[in-house]
């Protein structure tokens, strides 16, 4: 299942470094713990709408940015959660794989 | 301010009704509460993230496409925000239109 605070949370982490900010300086920024900025970033918690908007002014990113990224992230994780079996499939070769041995053909051979 | 939980509510809410079907069959399908899906969809309350995938799946919509739809509302809304002086200003007219005067041009005419 999709985790939507973990995918905003990435997201949001993702920007700041960006910037090359500290979770105190954008914390500060948003006039949010440093603790709470720090979880929210991790996935841990839910931000409120209310905070997600303060964390997004602080890094002068618009909402709409980090739902439509999020958007395609989530996009991405539903066909692999629908496709399970494309994703774990592994092509299986001998250890060996000088040991295949091939059928010969010859030109003009008959089958 | 974008307050996001309104966004995501009344992009539920739509979907719910474009499907025909009641609050009731919704919130049994996803398992939560008749009054907590009605707040969700009104923007009263927060929904957890895995509630909000509960909801996405007894509407058979995927996440992915509620964000990106309201990543495009949220859009629209910040550029309003941004934007108040254009969202607000009016053309005024002249009550009697018939009464405004043009300069007359004249082919060959100079300036």
């Amino acid at each position: 299942m999709v985790v939507l605070r973990e995918v905003i949370g990435s997201e949001l982490r993702r920007r700041r470094q960006h910037q090359g900010r500290t979770l105190r300086e954008v914390s500060s920024a948003a006039r949010v713990s440093l603790g709470y900025l720090s979880e929210v970033e991790r996935g841990q918690k839910e931000a409120s709408s209310e905070l997600l908007s303060a964390i997004c002014g602080a890094l002068d990113a618009p909402l709409s940015g980090i739902l439509s990224d999020a958007a395609r992230k989530v996009a991405v994780m539903e066909r692999k959660d629908t496709m399970p079996q494309l994703v774990h499939t592994r092509m299986v070769l001998p250890k060996d794989v000088d040991s295949i041995s091939y059928p010969r053909l010859r030109s003009g051979a008959r089958s």
